[in-house]
């Protein structure tokens, strides 16, 4: 049964901005990576906002999360809104897809040049730190020393973070938003998306074709984390315990699997409509590894205490929570600042008041700027 | 990897209590359903604890939950506790398995007397109010003319609020513990639950054989309802970010799938347990039956208006929430006892403080226990 109609129920999509430039940058020399392999000559696709001043001293950095892309124009559209917290006009604003993507950057679909095949499940970990290290090379090669600010939400903050602790002096500010050190709840959400697509029978041990991939898997791997990315109340707001609003009928049979399979209530509509939806423009392996980079992340490792990682930081950070965000709850992400600011550093935090779930920064983005503001 | 220990982290378990009496009642004629289907002659197995006292008026009516048995003093065996809610030695207790499950009463994977095969997917949609009405014949073939009281946590709840609603004139009390009418989020659970085994190769459109189940997909269906029946502070203050304590390690590969699934954290590692655990012990079948059972359960089906149904109600009740429930949170269930106190009916609601979610009516017993004396 078709869905016809947007269920997105969010506001009309915002203009999209287009980049002044979107292109690849390849590193000149082997990646190491803190897992202890190495990625040969690895490629960064990214996209950039307005223009670098004389001064050089107008470069912003976007991280993205989970399954974005460099387009924040695209993705993020309000943030460059007159008075927001970008300027196409006075800043130079870039971003960059992460390493595993499978937006442009060298992930599980890209040729590993040391056997010419792609990588597929080869693909080695690459940690939230070797992304940034990566990052790092290509703001050299755009003349950028140093950061006014670097932001992202979700994984977009795990990567600011470390910037502010691996690159202590450059940058200026950075803004996190709706993360922390991924809590005992998240791994275990993410372990359920990973079997998802693991017992997917196309996904072959990750050497599935890119025309016969792991579609039922990923898709369900997106439907739990949607659940993770949303709120309680939201869903209850907006679907409660409506039936599918293509008419079925819950109390009736779907034709399929007989008395077991129901019709569908309007929440798993919404949810089916999601996973479909994503599998129309993400990679199955391409999502494992980057749930491996996330799950992964600590930004104590390697140092003796919090207070030697986070002394580190000579930029001003500013935290957000959302109150009604359970994967990175904002009283973790609150605790998580004065963690940081007990080691000496500058981190304030404020709280978005939303229903949206983590989801917000993305659903919210109006709400959010006003908060920033 | 072999788990070769015990992950509960739970006090040793309580001696369990053998039943007076475990056996089946075949009901005499089908059971009309409200789906419109009928099932026929079905089987009800039961086991009864105590006695009928000569007056008749020591009744005790125990309603299990979603993958509940019904030897109920095996898996709540601290309600009989000397000073406790039941007593062996003054109570007459009875429990009921439910239709459409695996432990003894006419499910997916008994015989259609119809036709001489196994129901399997043609098993049809049995509700919470069918439930009721067979157990209604088995307690007028006990003698059991009235209840003093009817209990239950989750669905075991919905249970005993349709006792109430259905034959007002039969119970006395009722204790309902951690369940509302199911939310959007309780169905988007159950949603991905049902895919989970839906998607599994082996399930065959539920026409497996059964030494043939769909086993990955019954596993990752319980693993994603684990994370629904605990909390998210209990799963941080057991396995936090701690790797897997059979000595895996997350930043390394656990050889399958390459450098895409690592070794697991501890969270990973007790959800593969309990998911292990669960498939020998239910049938996915079953559980998709009681899912759909769970799903459409809404107590106003039928009536005009919430009054209209809950001033049928005679009995007093008890509604208890639990403070970490995320799936029936307490809030709901309060509000939920404030409905059917504005319809005229006797509703107290008292609250148990537990980190252990949903399933803390089953985890701490001695609590629940303290909190109802």
């Amino acid at each position: 049964m078709p869905d016809t109609y947007n269920r997105s129920g969010a506001s009309p999509p915002s203009p999209t901005l287009a980049p002044t430039y979107e292109g690849d940058f390849v590193l000149d020399r082997d990646l190491p990576l803190d897992c202890g392999r190495t990625l040969a000559c690895p490629t960064l696709h990214y996209a950039v906002y307005g223009r670098l001043n004389a001064a050089r001293d107008n470069a912003v950095l976007v991280c993205h999360a989970l399954s974005g892309s460099a387009l924040v124009g695209s993705w993020w559209p309000e943030i460059f809104a007159p008075g927001a917290v970008l300027s196409l006009e006075h800043d130079f604003v870039i971003c960059i897809n992460l390493l595993g993507s499978c937006y442009g950057s060298t992930g599980p679909g890209a040729v590993n040049p040391e056997t010419g095949s792609i990588y597929g499940p080869d693909f080695p970990l690459v940690s939230i730190r070797d992304n940034v290290r990566a990052q790092a090379q290509l703001l050299d090669s755009l003349g950028v020393r140093r950061l006014r600010l670097v932001l992202g939400g979700s994984i977009g903050g795990m990567q600011a973070i470390e910037w502010t602790i691996q690159h202590p002096e450059r940058v200026q500010r950075a803004l996190v938003i709706g993360v922390a050190p991924l809590g005992a709840m998240g791994l275990a959400l993410n372990h359920l998306q990973r079997q998802a697509i693991q017992h997917d029978p196309e996904w072959l041990a990750g050497r599935y074709l890119p025309q016969c991939p792991p579609r039922r898997g990923l898709a369900l791997a997106r439907q739990i984390a949607m659940i993770s990315y949303k709120s309680a109340p939201l869903f209850e707001e907006r679907f409660g315990r409506n039936p599918n609003r293509n008419g079925e009928n819950p109390w009736q049979l779907n034709g399929v699997g007989g008395g077991l399979i129901g019709g569908r209530f309007d929440i798993a509509g919404y949810l089916d409509h999601q996973g479909t939806r994503f599998i129309e423009r993400f990679d199955a392996n391409a999502y494992l590894a980057i749930l491996r980079t996330m799950d992964t992340w600590d930004p104590l490792r390697g140092y003796a205490s919090p207070a030697e990682a986070y002394a580190r930081i000579r930029a001003r950070l500013l935290f957000v929570g959302i109150s009604s965000d359970w994967l990175f709850p904002a009283d973790t992400v609150r605790r998580f600042a004065e963690e940081i600011r007990r080691a000496g550093a500058q981190a304030d935090y404020r709280e978005m008041a939303s229903d949206h779930g983590h989801d917000a920064f993305l659903a919210e983005q109006a709400e959010l700027v006003r908060l920033l503001q």
